[in-house]
C-alpha cells in the first residue's frame, strides 16, 4: 500500500514538476533580491557587502518560493508578490546572521560557507542583520498594497511574525532551553515561533498579494502553520542523521548543546511519523483550493518532508 | 549685545516654560510606551523584561518629545502622534543596546545604569534590540494613518531613517572611523546618519501625524536636520568636558578609542561656534510657523544647545 504521502502526491497530479518550478522561481527571487537590495558598492560598502553576502550565500529560498506559490494558489502573480517574498527572505537571513553569532548559537558555518561574523566581524554582522530586518519593512512599504490588505495590514503581519511574541520569542526560548529538560508542549511552543511563524507569514503575505478572500487566507494560515512545524521536526532529524558537509551547517549541534528536539524527546521513528502527520494536515488545508492552483504548494510541502538536507 | 541665541529666545517668547512642558510631555510618552510595549510578564519574560529595562532606563525622551512638539507646530495633537513618537524611541533604544555591545562600542554604562548586555547577557541583549526595532514597525502599523501620509509613507519614512543608508550607515562609518584620520566632510557624513537621520525622522513623523502641508514638512525636515547635527557636536563636546557621573555613560570615550569628533578636528571653541550656528539654522527653519505653535520646538533646540549632559 502506498504511504499517505504518495497517495496525496498522486492526488495533486503526478505531472507537477517541482524541479522545473524551482528552476523558474528561485532565479526569479534571486533577481528580485538583487534589484531590491542596495548595490554592494553603496556606501558604507562593508555593510552592503555583508548584507548581500548572507542573502546570496546559497539559501534554498523556501520562504519566498512559498510566498509566490501561495499567491498563485489565490490567482495572484509572482510580480506582485515579489517585494513581500523578498522581505520575508530578508527577515529570515537577518535571523540566521544573529542566531549564528558567538553570543547565540556560535556557528562558523552556514550553507557551507563561513558565517557572516566570521567574514565581517561581529560588529558588522550585527549591523548587517539589523539592516536586513529594517530593509524588509522598507520592501513591504514599497509593495503595491491591495484592496483587502493595505500597507497597515501587511506591515503588521510581518512585524508580528518577526517580533517578540513569535520569531524572537522562539529564539529566546530556544536559547534558554539549552541543557533544560523540555516537555513536548514546550518544544512545540519553540517550533511554532522559531520556524512556523515566519513560514506561515510567507504564505499569508503571498495570499494577501493576490488580494485573497478571507477563507483562502485561513486555509493558507493552516497550511503554513503545519508545514512550518513539519519543517522543524525534519530539521531536527537531519541534524542527527546527516553530515555537516551535506547540511552546509554544523551537524550534531543539537546534541552537543543538549538542545531538546523531537528525536531526543520521542525518538527517530516517532519524529518521522509526526512530520508525516503534520504534512498531511498541511495537505488537507489545501483541499479548498482547486488542485492545479495549489499544486506548487502541495509539491513544496512534500519536498520539505522528504528532503535530505 | 545679546547673542543670536538669546535674541531668538526672546523672539519665541520668554514666557515659554520648557520645564513645565517636559513635565507634561515626558510622562505622556512614558505612559504611552508602557501601554504600547508588551507587559514584562509576557512570555518569554526575559526578553520583554530586557526590552523594558532599556526603554525605561531614564532616557530623556528627546526624540518622542520632538515628535509631539512637531505635531503641535502643525496643529496636530499628542494622542495621534504618540504611536509614532514611541516607535522612534524604540528604534533609538534598540540602536543604543546594539551600539553598547562588546562587538561595537563595548560600554558598561548607559544613563547611569549597567548596559543591557551587562544585565541580560549578549544574546538576549541582541534579541531585545531586534525585538524593539521590529516593534517600532508594529507601532507605526498601529497608528491612524492620515490623508496625506498613509501607512506606506510612514513605514517608508522610519525604515529609511533607521536603515542601511542612514542610521546603520552612520554606525558602521563610526565603527570604521575609529583610529582613522577623518576629514570634516567625513565626520559630517557620520553625524548626519548616526544622529540627524532619526532626529529628523522624529519631527517629520510628528508633522505627518498632524497631516501637515508639504511646506511644513520641508521646514520640519530642515529643523530636524540642523538640530540633529548640533546635538551630535554638543555630544562630542560633553564627552570631553563632562564626567561619567554627569553623563550617565562613559566620558572621555571618544579620545580613548581615537574617534574623530568636532573638538578633535577643529578645537573646542570652534566646535561650540558650529553648534550655535547649526542651532540658528534650526531656528530659521521654524520661522514659517506661527511663533506660538513652534515655541516648544524652539525651546527644545535651545535646550539641546545649552545642555550639560
Amino acid at each position: 500500500m502506498p504511504s499517505p504521502t504518495r497517495k496525496k502526491r498522486a492526488a495533486a497530479g503526478p505531472q507537477f514538476d517541482l524541479a522545473a518550478y524551482l528552476d523558474r522561481a528561485v532565479p526569479f527571487v534571486d533577481q528580485g533580491l538583487d534589484r531590491l537590495l542596495p548595490p554592494a558598492r553603496t556606501k558604507p560598502r562593508t555593510l552592503h557587502e555583508a548584507m548581500r553576502y548572507s542573502i546570496f550565500a546559497g539559501g534554498k529560498r523556501l520562504r519566498p518560493v512559498l510566498c509566490l506559490a501561495a499567491a498563485e494558489a489565490c490567482r495572484g502573480d509572482w510580480e506582485a508578490a515579489l517585494p513581500l517574498a523578498c522581505a520575508v527572505e530578508c527577515v529570515h537571513t537577518y535571523s540566521l546572521i544573529h542566531d549564528d553569532l558567538p553570543a547565540m548559537d556560535d556557528d562558523d558555518l552556514r550553507r557551507g560557507k563561513p558565517t557572516n561574523h566570521k567574514v565581517y566581524g561581529e560588529g558588522v554582522a550585527i549591523l548587517a542583520g539589523d539592516a536586513l530586518v529594517t530593509h524588509a519593512f522598507e520592501l513591504v512599504a514599497g509593495s503595491l498594497g491591495w484592496a483587502r490588505y493595505n500597507h497597515q495590514a501587511l506591515v503588521g503581519e510581518l512585524a508580528h511574525a518577526a517580533g517578540s511574541l513569535q520569531l524572537i520569542a522562539g529564539q529566546v526560548a530556544d536559547l534558554e532551553g539549552e541543557g533544560a529538560q523540555l516537555s513536548r508542549a514546550e518544544l512545540k511552543y519553540i517550533h511554532e515561533r522559531k520556524t512556523s511563524a515566519l513560514l506561515c507569514c510567507s504564505v499569508r503575505l503571498g495570499g494577501m498579494s493576490a488580494n485573497c478572500r478571507p477563507g483562502e487566507l485561513k486555509a493558507l494560515t493552516d497550511f503554513g502553520y503545519h508545514v512550518g512545524l513539519a519543517f522543524q521536526v525534519i530539521d531536527d532529524i537531519l541534524d542527527v542523521t546527516q553530515s555537516t558537509e551535506k547540511l552546509g551547517k554544523t551537524a550534531g549541534k543539537d546534541e552537543a548543546v543538549a538542545k531538546a528536539t523531537y528525536p531526543s524527546l520521542v525518538g527517530m521513528e516517532a519524529s518521522r511519523a509526526i512530520a508525516r502527520r503534520l504534512t498531511r494536515r498541511a495537505f488537507r488545508a489545501l483541499e479548498s483550493f482547486p488542485k492545479k492552483r495549489a499544486a506548487a504548494l502541495h509539491a513544496l510541502a512534500e519536498y520539505l518532508l522528504n528532503r535530505d538536507h
